[in-house]
């Protein structure tokens, strides 16, 4: 018998949310069946669109008795107690990353997560990018041997407002977390971590205390070394690559672009168009390869979806790396 | 005012038929009403999936007065006698290439489309790639400058069973019929068509008389020259490519890769993924696209969808290579 | 013991005259003797430059009992004459390609080489280049199973002016010549051919009655079809490429670039740089394997230098495509 | 007036000292007069090669009165005072890198270099590969903005013997160094070294306390980030690549192949075919360059040559990485 389509609660509903509805909807086994915001007025919108309920209070849809599985979209600060009251009500969660900017929340949520008994899945979305996903299986396979290097170029099209950079929790916590999650995707034992961060372009981070530029080295217990690269903007769109060299070879993914054209001219030869744009085109499959995966977890079946210990542990190597670039030492970490 | 999504009904419930299908259900201007299908149980499964009518009479759907538009998606020799009884009952009609295999036939019908009042369009769903449409539109912007040479190659993985190519009509007909679109696509006024065919691997093909590589040489009213080159088969997956080549540069179109992802190892570097194996996969956006210009065009709206002219053009070319492949000589033809 | 370096007698002090001395200085197993040229200044310069003889008869540098091998570098009118004086005189000749205009002419010396002792030995350079011959090589070692097609592109980058046009003998005597016998190389045995010239740019040409544009397409013994595309300029450089495409994938040859950098903007990604310019950079290496494979002609060693029987059949393919391109038929050929 | 060649001599004649010798005698504007090794056989070869004299011993060669400039490519120790005898003898001087691999010594010398009345260049030859001087040319004009981050990845095709390895100075001072020199091409003003280095695949290093893998990331006084990615072996070749990324764009310099050629089949599409194997292939231009720019230097005309204060800053990074490494902090430099 074919299993009744998971009923999702989507609590948030800006931009990231609004992404999250479409994967639901479009998703043979789920259905959009509440969505929460204090901004009501958005949630009416999403509601209106897809037919399903709406409130302004999360706890209402949380408590409803008409919501198989939570999806938590909204703002940072709210994670930790919408995860904690999800867990409570019995119902699995999928949360947007980071759990929080500070790991003694973390920590304080993590016994009650641990003895849950419902999962509860972090949004990592890049573990589910079809190409970065085919070259980790083949690193695992042992296509290239052992992995010695990981090189993961990731660089925003452009550097967000000041608003948001004044809430992010910094570079390392905000941006540089997606490539800790996915440096641990290929290696999961980091035992240490430097970073250089500089200002080279955005005077609004500089007054904030932040960096625009990162570079950041882990070092896994296997003796592998992870580079990260990153900076806030990119001209040429959204840089985001990876190279995992071992003794045999090197699996390389590069960037998605935006059509299959090229142009030759008298000054320059196979020019390509830009990059995608940004994360909703890079990774649309993603988004909704992670809600299928959460499905199978929701439902108990083998499942792939990071979890509420990867979440903490890409935070507590954002932490080390921003105490590694303000106070210039290597820092270890201890992961388990 | 939104106008209400269009109802189709959609004859022909194969493979074809089954993309089109899924394409009108994912489409918010349209909605799929009544499926036909001879072979009724076809008909019935697709009709249970999507929740629509089912019969086997192609003139029940079309007298049903619950369909607004007709979608052709049968064999081949049906298409002239449903664009006229969907022409007759006043339904706009998009119908897969090719009209017809037999000219006269096309040019027999070919009044009554002209004068009917509503539109004929035809399933070159090549045009509506977006790397092709982008490709075409910067060499009418003029971006290369005059256009002097185009090339279009197009290989399929592999060869088609002999019952299919019984039926074909011939590689030019059959095949080749896309890459003739394709060609007027950039270019429409062509005058001269020679072709080259032979046998290199398929003897299915010879037997019957049929060709499995051939090259087509087409001569435009601008002196411009068109070369296509055609296998039925393809080691390394759907070979689809353009070239247009201009006074001031040239504008290529590369093949689609399944990823992101290459590999280097001590025999070969940067080798890339297989390219998509077929059209289905190859074509996805363009079949959405296709069907979307097509419900412009149903109400009226500005469209680019191709028209019956232009799938009559395609045949004449088709069969003029037959003749030029066979008798060794240049074909005039004459389009309009 | 090693062999003395052959004494080179060099007519011809043009262009490409000057690549051939300096590819004997530059060959341990070769020293140039003797330049000729009825334009004595040129042959001066180069023998000052180069320490040795100069005069302004080829026939007294021939029969000056002090060259051992003569390169024929002078214009087409003369190679008939030099290969025989030299074929008379004893001395392995290698002759810039065409050999004549004429196949009357050529057909005429034919016997005469046929029953020399010594070689002659046809400039067709593109054979000796490192990454056409790799291809070849690895096509003849079945890398691609049975070969199918071969796409030949073959555009210069600017139109040449029209008194060199007015002597050249056409497009397809003067530079396809190059590419039937690089499609030779592939596939010996052409046993048809068919062409469409046009022109699109060159009002030079068209006035000559030549054209500036064309696309010849070849019939092999085996079924195998080559197709050359042939453009007098090219806005983004020197445009050299070849596909064999064979029954289990595809061998190919891009072009040249003149440094490994790339540039990616706001508007352009990965951009290369142009192309290399023309003939005398993109085959300088093709130039000095020429040479010395020549050298081992002369010797009596085994050589892959390509002889005067690949020059004719280039010749009859020539004559074989202007026909083709004027009374648009397909013309057999017999090149036994 | 034509200056006469510069007459050189060669002090060293292994494996480095025989590319110059042939770098010497290609160009037009140099001779190779003497040859020096204590290993006098090695010299004997060379001089019986190149028609000149040899000698076991470097203090005659030096006060021969019969060279011009002095090329040092013996062993490391000997570099030092072989500087010292060449400028006390009033010959300018061509020297390998590294100067020596005690910054002392280096420094000891620095006041009689500075003082002296000719030039001291240091090998580094990177420096005029003709892409990484056209990338840097580009940076310098402002074709992508203000440099950002920097991104020099450098992998030797396998890992030296032990032997060598223990003379070698270690990873930093041996390879490194060249990486550091490229990177103070882009970024003369490091300011801040950090590295990590660990031990993944050679055993040799392991044993004498070297690393085998290393990524080293410095700090410019304008904000800018290199980072150098290092592995002692690489299955797919040399592996020598830039990125120089600023606030308009991208300027990359790829990998040199052996070839044009790429083969597409069932498994992998446009794979490549190796890269040019190790130093001597893909830098044989940077040689011949990096001699006219020193036979201009010790000529007083203008040049682009690195200079002893070049060498002694590559060394006192390469310290600097060295102990960033082993004490796991960041170590600020001052290279004035």
């Amino acid at each position: 018998m074919t299993p009744s389509p998971l009923r999702f609660g989507l609590i948030g509903t800006g931009r990231i949310g609004q992404v999250h509805a479409a994967s639901i909807t479009a998703d043979p086994d789920a259905t959009l069946a509440w969505v929460a915001d204090p901004f009501v007025e958005g949630a009416t919108v999403l509601a209106d669109r897809y037919g399903c309920r709406s409130t302004a209070s999360s706890e209402e849809l949380i408590t409803s008795g008409e919501v198989d599985a939570i999806l938590v979209a909204s703002s940072t600060p709210t994670h930790v107690d919408l995860i904690a009251e999800s867990v409570d009500a019995g119902l699995p969660v999928l949360c947007e990353k980071p759990i929080d900017l500070d790991i003694g929340r973390v920590d304080a949520l993590r016994p009650k997560v641990a003895s849950a008994g419902v999962p509860v899945a972090l949004g990592f979305n890049r573990r589910f990018d079809p190409s970065f996903a085919d070259a980790r299986e083949r690193v695992l396979r042992g296509e290239i041997g052992a992995l010695e290097q990981l090189s993961i170029i990731s660089r925003d099209p452009s550097a967000p407002p000041a608003a948001y950079l004044a809430v992010s929790g910094g570079i390392f916590r905000d941006m540089t977390i997606h490539d800790f999650d996915m440096a641990r995707f290929f290696l999961p034992d980091i035992i240490e971590v430097s970073a250089v961060g500089t200002n080279t372009f955005d005077d609004g981070a500089r007054e904030q205390g932040d960096f625009d530029t990162a570079v950041t080295v882990l070092r896994s217990a296997s003796g592998a070394v992870v580079t990260v690269t990153n900076s806030r903007h990119c001209a040429f769109g959204y840089d985001q690559r990876i190279e995992a060299f071992g003794e045999r070879g090197m699996i390389s993914v590069e960037n998605a672009r935006t059509s299959l054209v090229s142009v030759s001219t008298a000054t320059a030869v196979e020019a390509k168009p830009p990059y995608q744009r940004f994360f909703l085109e890079r990774y649309a499959q993603a988004y909704a390869a992670e809600l299928r995966e959460f499905i199978k977890l929701a439902r108990g079946e083998a499942s792939t979806s990071p979890t509420f210990e990867d979440g903490r542990a890409a935070l507590i190597l954002a932490d080390a790396a921003q105490r590694a670039a303000t106070e210039r030492i290597t820092v270890p970490v201890d992961l388990s």
